[in-house]
């Protein structure tokens, strides 16, 4: 495994594997009374956000405090980079105050990646978030989401179909989801509207599709993105009620899905929108597993990205 | 006792005993060099806060990390609450995240109640203040600082005659400070214009008075409410000078209360305003208690809701 | 040495001293695969930050997390403070609260004594910056890097010639570090146009120039201050081009500095005005390194002030 967690284009399929099964490890380990493993005891884990983002960071956070890592929270409002401070200055700010690994937030695509190729520091990037380009463990904690649920699998997504429903253009989760399901050997259809369809995209190694209903029947897993209802205008789509009669997951829709199929959600939700409440909350629905599965997932990473032993020393 | 503290109401008169007892079982046992417990080591304990509140959530999260717990801050501002997440989807979120209690501070009276109820989440919930309906460790924080002050009555305090002064129509401490004083046996008396009483008062277990010069020499303990700045409008009180002139605390006041009565205030303090400087600072003022009171009562709670041992399981 | 650490003229030089050869001991300790000491197990350091400031705060909480302090981030934004408590009632709360340490940053010049001479509190004060006053763990940082540069010197700077360049009237940092380099010997020479200069500076223990480059070629440490973008006007400077033309420091400059000179710069930097990137990215650049120094120095006073042990028990 490469030092950091960047894209998906970072890991082998094997790294892939072994963060699924180190997290599957962690939640049998974690499952008694104490759920604190020393692992990390004296390490330092920055969170660098520069967008808001509550859930992603307190995912990190309880994941490496469970790991018994200290966890400063830097986040960019007011800080010097509001001052004008620039990537660089900040990056070997943290280096110098001897952090183990950057978890970095920012709103630019490829700021992870220039972080951790500009030489600025030593310590482990791993990317949550960049822009329009790459959310990493969001899709290693749904692929490790996918693959609980469809035990016999044993992570092999060969035959699977998924489908990516919503705002592909300017969703990081769709991108780092079609690399790494597809990796696993998931087949991957993006369900939008040609407006919300990046260009190029039929290069992807997916099936594109402009309807929600003409094939919801065949998807063993149907993933809906959240509206970023500020996009919601005419240049992207008419309106609310419109996108959400076409490509809303509403009961009827439900209902029709295969008996096995799940339903995803990267959260958080706009209910009455994307999804209805009903099929939020549904035995179909493995939303809130998403955001269990998250924890451990970044236990993992965090744990093969900077502990460099093997599974077995964790116990 | 409940799995929750959501309101007084939730305790029993037993209860409330034993949670006064271990405040004060912590305060010797934390006297020494060590004020750490490994109590809640491996427990992960939620600050989720809606409403800014630094004195209350660093009271909490001093509270939880000397016994050792983990502390996740989960402000609401900037969150993906201020996106439009329900408080639903917010509640499974820190559930899944493996929160072991969620200490919730929130704008709407019975928030925290919702939260406990809902079944969205197992965790244990307390109620750090909703609307103007309970702030409950507000409330046993104050009974401890009264039973300290009168030791020989055990916490028994029949008798006793207790004033809470000033803006009670939208004051959550009055709420809570009157069911448990009550119910340890005090004859409480609200003291307020009658802008400021809630509709309703007259069926709670209270005298009523209009203004505080009439029964000053006859209370035992004084309670001033803070002042609401921005409700100092025609609606509820003429002015500052007026409400401050007859009902604020002032040294004429201060002198006319009986020898051993005692004065308090839940804070932030409007010194000169509800309350002059020489009463918030005079010997008969047990403020300061009150705070350092609050870090043992809350130690108390979390100990007695998430720990479940018996008290002597402490030392 | 004192109780508390508010100005560099609190500290003798044999303090100093200490201070130094604390943070040098430190870094030895923690170079190896642990950086963190049990050293202030159960211990709490409250940051109590009236201006933002992300690299002050994080280097503080950094230092008290490796000596395993608990640490409590108290922001007077949103918090009481903006609710018009006073400093006098914030201290006592975090007093009550059991705060062995308060770090404070306040804009007022001043505030940190007040809130140790005040009685309000006896948890040990460090002034992490107040208003144009001082800054000294800074300044005692500078020290330390300066030292660890010119290691025969063995902290003793006699006959060291220090150039503080920049915006002087402003800067704590200038006053603390002209306060410590002198009581170590060094020749302090202060660079500034004559309006960036504070009234009676004359009387200071400094040499003074109007120009950076009369005398570039004599000085073995040439420290640049931030320029405060918004002080950039007509009253003190013509406009930014013209500073940087007069003060900044570019390649031209670097290259005529004394072989061994060296570069400092307390962050964040305005790369292009007051200093360029290729003299911030130098090898004559020590920037990279004070950060790192921040953290030992911040270490070492709070170990020295709240441990009390001698060194030798560090280990």
């Amino acid at each position: 495994m490469k030092n950091h967690l960047l894209s998906i284009n970072d890991l082998t399929k094997e790294d892939v594997l072994s963060i699924i099964s180190t997290s599957a490890e962690l939640e049998k380990i974690t499952e008694g009374p104490t759920k604190k493993l020393p692992t990390l005891r004296g390490r330092t884990i920055v969170n660098l956000f520069f967008e808001d983002s509550t859930r992603t960071r307190i995912s990190f956070e309880t994941a490496a405090k469970r790991l018994s890592a200290d966890v400063i929270n830097f986040s960019a409002k007011g800080s010097s980079v509001s001052k004008g401070e620039s990537l660089k200055d900040t990056a070997q700010t943290l280096q110098a105050m001897g952090a183990d690994a950057v978890v970095i937030r920012h709103g630019s695509s490829g700021a992870a990646q220039r972080l951790a190729d500009s030489g600025w520091i030593s310590a482990t990037v791993i990317n949550a978030g960049d822009g329009t380009h790459e959310h990493p463990t969001q899709a290693l904690l749904d692929a490790f989401t996918i693959a609980k649920r469809f035990p016999e699998r044993k992570a092999d997504f060969t035959g699977l179909r998924i489908a990516i429903v919503g705002d592909i253009l300017h969703s990081r989760v769709a991108r780092s989801n079609v690399l790494l399901l597809t990796k696993l050997g998931a087949q991957v259809t993006l369900v939008a509207p040609p407006t919300l369809l990046p260009v190029g995209v039929e290069s992807w190694p997916v099936r594109i599709s402009y309807e929600l209903d003409s094939e919801l029947e065949q998807f063993d897993v149907v993933m809906m993105l959240r509206i970023q209802l500020e996009r919601m205008t005419n240049f992207y789509f008419p309106n609310e009620r419109e996108y959400s009669r076409r490509y809303g997951l509403n009961e009827d829709r439900l209902l029709r899905m295969k008996k096995e199929a799940i339903v995803m959600h990267p959260g958080p939700m706009n209910r009455g929108l994307e999804i209805s409440a009903a099929s939020a909350d549904s035995s179909r629905s493995v939303i809130v597993d998403q955001v269990g599965n998250g924890v451990l997932t970044r236990m993992a990473v965090l744990y093969l990205l900077l502990g460099g032993a093997t599974l077995g020393e964790v116990s």
